[in-house]
């Protein structure tokens, strides 16, 4: 179904809604009811009742009674003053016509079965055939007109789709999205918070988050280091001349946070971090035995976004960044492009990421006023990239001027778990650095060269952001190696809180994150705990794996699995194995 | 020898020097030669005659050839007139002389063998028996009294003790000191820069000093793990109110950054981590089963030093921090402390600093303006800090009236190689954060309990400040788990290249940290370079090498000695004990 079709039913779905709540509380008075993206909402003045959730499914069954008796909708035209007597008690729809009437537009009602509303159409036929697959979702609070001057008015919000199937998909996306969402899981699984204190924006890691951003961060260090980066670490700040020379200041200088005046110049928190890794490259000569030079780090940015506009990690205004910059030749562009595509996919790969597709983004040689002046460059190195995309036999599209101003980028995007279609990171050439900064190296002829070609790159965007992904995609059930908590150990009673404690410093030991519950509670109690949790294996210890030979734990999956009995020694084994895999 | 004592004979040999310089150049005009810390020099007029460090020891024998007529030194008082007439020649000493004259004081000179001197006096006796212990190290230019708008002068240092070992002593110390600089071994080796473009105080690190600080990091973060210690990552920034909440503000504004306005408040970049740590501290109720509670973090700190006093790695503007926080119970403290103490042991002893004690720094019961007035806690506190230092037979001293404003604390003291007393951190304990910040827990009884102690403490200090302590300690030698490049395959010819790089490969794999010298040069040179970059081994691979059954490598170590041929995996099995030592 194309939209204006299914604009067309979801509006028409709140005509229904707003016939089935008049039937029910006939002095309510109706107001409005637009369709929205994936659904509709009409706003009602109910007076003195109060209504709430539990209403719902009351008015759905009334709107599927009704329905049965709409067959079309009609269609009439009426003067200002016929239709202010049809709204003599309502004083909303009185504001809509007067506002019609003042810009001369005619007034139209349209009816379907006995409820006639003002509107201006856009409607289903044969309603009764085609509107039965709605859900209504939820009652909100909205001002009438969206002015905190005005009257509260109650909001329902409801969803309607051309088929049952595609309407029990997005209620179960809906129930999914509410389940992983990130900023409830991060709560639960004491992963981190935003300080208000602190400031909007600004993600403090309570332990557990620190040990999930500890491992990746360390896994992408040991997959930068195996495909030959060098790791650097540079200054969260730089003085005024940097970012005047790199350009942030003065186009980006409204992302940036306000400047620093200190004895000896304005400072700024960096934005990005190419300009420091530029000045790494230009300390010291550069010779062509260097190139490609790949300056990685998990460096930390500052961005000014308005308060407003923040949003638990999605939306931050500090971010640390899986970030590196390629230096290279002309003739290595393909082959670095190549290895950051290999990398970007070992990571979709091993975080369970299976639909992801690229984006070749490419300049338009209509408008080179939009991009840097170096046909020849734009010409070889979009070849080179499309040709690294099809050899690799990766699904991309190309999309006309869409680059950046200095040079062509692949888009990196995935659908995540719940149908979406998200930018994971991009992965962009660039010919204006080499100018900007001078960058150069001394070439085979021992020559001062300065067509070096910069790549930009962050597979896996920033922690931040990535964790977000991560906990949608995991619903929190993180795998083995990334659990904060990989394994807890239940006593049975206090008889068994030495050998626990035993028992957790041999794993311990063995790098095994592991904690004891040694609370007064019951076990049943301590498995809620854990599996609410959501600890991948309990261990429980009482009587009978005291007196086993070996130290041993019955082991208790997350999922209720009964693993038996296993001795410690065999079941560290498993786990390390396990870990190793990244499972 | 007590310090007027070496001051007077640093004085005379001053003497000395100038009437071996008269001896030599009768023309030079001699002006002021005070003693300084650690030696002596004189400023002379040379004229037109060009005076290099290559002259000194012409100088130095003359001192010794008049030496041997100095008896002692005459003293006579002269008339203004008198003094004149002495020194027509010299514009300099009738500088001198008319500002003694204004003041009205006494015009004295002193004379030993034929030099006279005008001179407040402070010489030793009978020089010709004790100033044999001498030697001028360097000529620098100096302007007449300090100030630009005078003359050029020719300043010649020397130093002077009382024994030949004392001197000796000094002077290798004084070599020493040059080899082993921070700032030149990380030019030499690579490790880190200064971009004046970036910023004064900001250390830029290159991958060989990234790999240094990580491996410096990952330590850390280990034996913190084993310790109990939990990680946290908290922003570089906080508002304006958190800030007032610890006190930094406004008490300690003039070394913070300067504020950066918001469209949400006002934001600092902190200076210290304390306050972020507190407000995780503050995130949900702390029951008592959580204490203590140990808050790591490599926090990156921001202090506003003037640009003139920055130097090298010992004094930045932007340093990360080996800092955690402690949040204990009274009954704690002790055992708290101790476990500090012993990681600082453990640290010491892992880097080979093997001259370390302690200073417990106490309050002032007759000052108690100065100290938060809970004498009580100081003297609860005090003596379990005592205690835990006299059961692990630690060296310490007490030192009153040196506490902080919130609690006493031990700060941990060290020599180093050269012999110099340095600061290696500090533990403090703090009584006035649980007020400040309201810090509570539920304790046994269920009740909210505000006698929260902290603790703070940074042994490994910051990454700066440490890597300067290690590279003077090691004179860059670093141990092999250390090194940024722990092994060099240095082929004997284009034959070899290919298999060199195949055991690189191997040798990666493992993780050992290697390189190929692939350039064109003789293995003479190619030992050379990997000697200079002090890196522990050279894996030699010729003929002989590739025609070994097994791939070998002929070893060599850096300080030259030949460890023969051997098969590259009993090599790198060598290798990883060496590294798992941390040696």
């Amino acid at each position: 179904m194309d939209i204006q079709n299914i604009d067309n039913l979801r509006h028409s779905c709140a005509h229904l809604l707003a016939a089935a709540v008049i039937n029910l509380w006939p002095d309510v008075k109706v107001t409005l009811g637009p369709s929205i993206e994936d659904g509709f909402y009409y706003d009602f003045d109910f007076g003195d009742i109060k209504i709430s959730d539990s209403e719902l499914s009351k008015i759905e069954k009334r709107m599927h009674d009704l329905l049965k008796k709409w067959e079309g909708f009609e269609k009439r035209e009426v003067s200002y003053e016929e239709a202010l007597k049809l709204f003599k008690d309502n004083v909303y729809k009185q504001e809509i016509l007067a506002g019609i009437k003042e810009k001369g537009e005619a007034i139209t009602l349209y009816k379907s079965g006995e409820f006639e509303d003002l509107c201006r159409g856009g409607h289903c036929e044969k309603p009764n055939q085609v509107l039965h697959h709605f859900k209504l979702l939820s009652v909100a609070g909205a001002y009438w007109r969206g002015s905190e001057k005005n009257k509260m008015l109650t909001r329902i919000y409801g969803t309607c789709f051309t088929t049952k199937e595609e309407l029990d998909k997005h209620l179960w996306q809906l129930e999914e999205a509410k389940k992983r969402d990130h900023r409830k899981l991060g709560k639960e699984l004491e992963l981190f918070f935003i300080d208000e204190v602190v400031g909007k924006g600004l993600v403090m890691w309570l332990p557990k988050g620190t040990i999930v951003r500890n491992l990746i961060e360390d896994l992408a260090k040991k997959m930068e280091d195996e495909a030959g980066y060098q790791r650097v670490v540079t200054p969260h700040i730089a003085k005024e001349e940097l970012f005047l020379t790199s350009g942030h200041l003065p186009y980006y200088k409204d992302s940036m946070y306000p400047p620093m005046v200190m004895d000896d110049g304005i400072y700024y928190l960096k934005a990005m971090n190419c300009p420091h890794h530029h000045r790494i490259f230009l300390h010291g000569l550069r010779s062509y035995r260097e190139l490609p030079l790949r300056l990685a780090e998990y460096g930390t940015c500052y961005r000014n976004e308005l308060s407003g506009t923040l949003s638990g990690l999605l939306r931050v205004r500090a971010m640390a960044m899986n970030d590196a910059h390629m230096y290279c030749r002309k003739d290595q562009i393909k082959s670095e492009f190549a290895g950051v595509l290999k990398l970007t996919i070992a990571y979709f790969e091993l975080f369970g990421l299976k639909d992801y597709w690229f984006r070749l983004s490419k300049w338009d040689p209509k408008h080179t006023e939009k991009y840097i002046n170096e046909p020849e460059n734009w010409e070889y190195s979009e070849q080179v990239l499309r040709e690294v995309l099809v050899e690799m036999n990766l699904p991309f599209k190309e999309a006309e001027n869409e680059a950046a101003f200095y040079g062509p980028k692949v888009d990196v995007q995935f659908r995540s778990v719940l149908g979406r279609e998200e930018s994971m990171s991009t992965i962009q050439l660039d010919f204006a650095a080499k100018k900007r900064f001078n960058l150069t190296y001394i070439d085979e002829k021992g020559e001062q060269n300065n067509d070096v070609f910069v790549i930009h790159r962050a597979p896996l965007s920033v922690h931040e952001r990535f964790l977000a992904f991560l906990l949608e995609q995991y619903a929190g059930i993180f795998p083995l190696w990334l659990a904060p908590v990989q394994v807890e150990i239940l006593p049975l009673s206090d008889a068994q809180f030495e050998k626990a404690r035993e028992i957790e410093k041999m794993m311990k030991k063995e790098g095994i994150r592991v904690q004891v519950n040694s609370q007064q509670l019951t076990l049943g109690k301590k498995i809620r705990q854990a599996t609410l949790q959501k600890v991948p294996y309990m261990g429980i210890i009482g009587q009978k794996e005291i007196e086993a030979s070996e130290p041993s734990l019955s082991i208790r999956a997350r999922d209720g699995k009964d693993l038996g009995m296993q001795t410690v020694a065999s079941f560290i084994n498993t786990l390390k194995q396990t870990i190793e895999n990244h499972s």
